[in-house]
């Protein structure tokens, strides 16, 4: 869902395998109402479920949206899935705010990490 | 890799699951030199590799970039992971052009789609 302009400029860290991510990829209508007071409440609430790692989201202008989520496993995915606020702001998603969207659940098998000035690369797995 | 100005304004579709999605998530330095056609000859490469799928990217103007590549099984991933010319070009990228990244390789358990206009959401599992 998230749509925020303020983007932490830090990549999510690789976690521990096994973990989940769920990737979200959408193109938007020209229906802005109600969307970024949307976005943020999700991006609220979903720090509230238990499992939840964190967040990456990127969007280039007039284009693509790509949010991706990271939980500790399937139960934190479905208790998001689950969630009724949540199911709410799906339904409206797809009445109002989206074009096109696909939503990829994936499990984790290997990660790595890489940031400027440490040793090397951090592999976790694999 | 990807950082392509003209991104298309499709998401990759929904696959049958299981496939991989490979979620590569970066902050770039300001060395632009070499960038952008290393960029499209991976784009390129990628696509001669068995098992390829196809590739989803978007970039926050001076924020985060997210590409995902989606292969359809382990070894399509092996492949690609051993090309050396992909190899020589993740060292150019650790040496002069990401400030941070990480990868997340995982498979995908369930996937949907959404487009405007079709009759409802296209679940290919779960």
């Amino acid at each position: 869902m998230s749509d925020h302009q303020d983007a932490p400029v830090t990549p999510v860290e690789a976690y521990e395998p096994p973990y989940y991510v769920a990737v979200f990829t959408s193109v938007r209508t020209e229906n802005e109402t109600g969307y970024a007071e949307t976005s943020a409440r999700m991006e609220e609430l979903v720090k509230d479920v238990p499992g939840f790692l964190g967040m990456d989201h990127a969007k280039t202008p007039g284009g693509l949206s790509i949010t991706v989520g990271y939980f500790r496993d399937a139960d934190a995915l479905t208790r998001w899935r689950s969630d009724a606020e949540h199911h709410a702001a799906q339904q409206r998603g797809r009445a109002e705010w989206y074009e096109s969207y696909t939503l990829h659940v994936a499990k984790v098998e290997r990660s790595h990490a890489f940031t400027r000035g440490e040793a090397s690369p951090a592999p976790s797995a694999g």
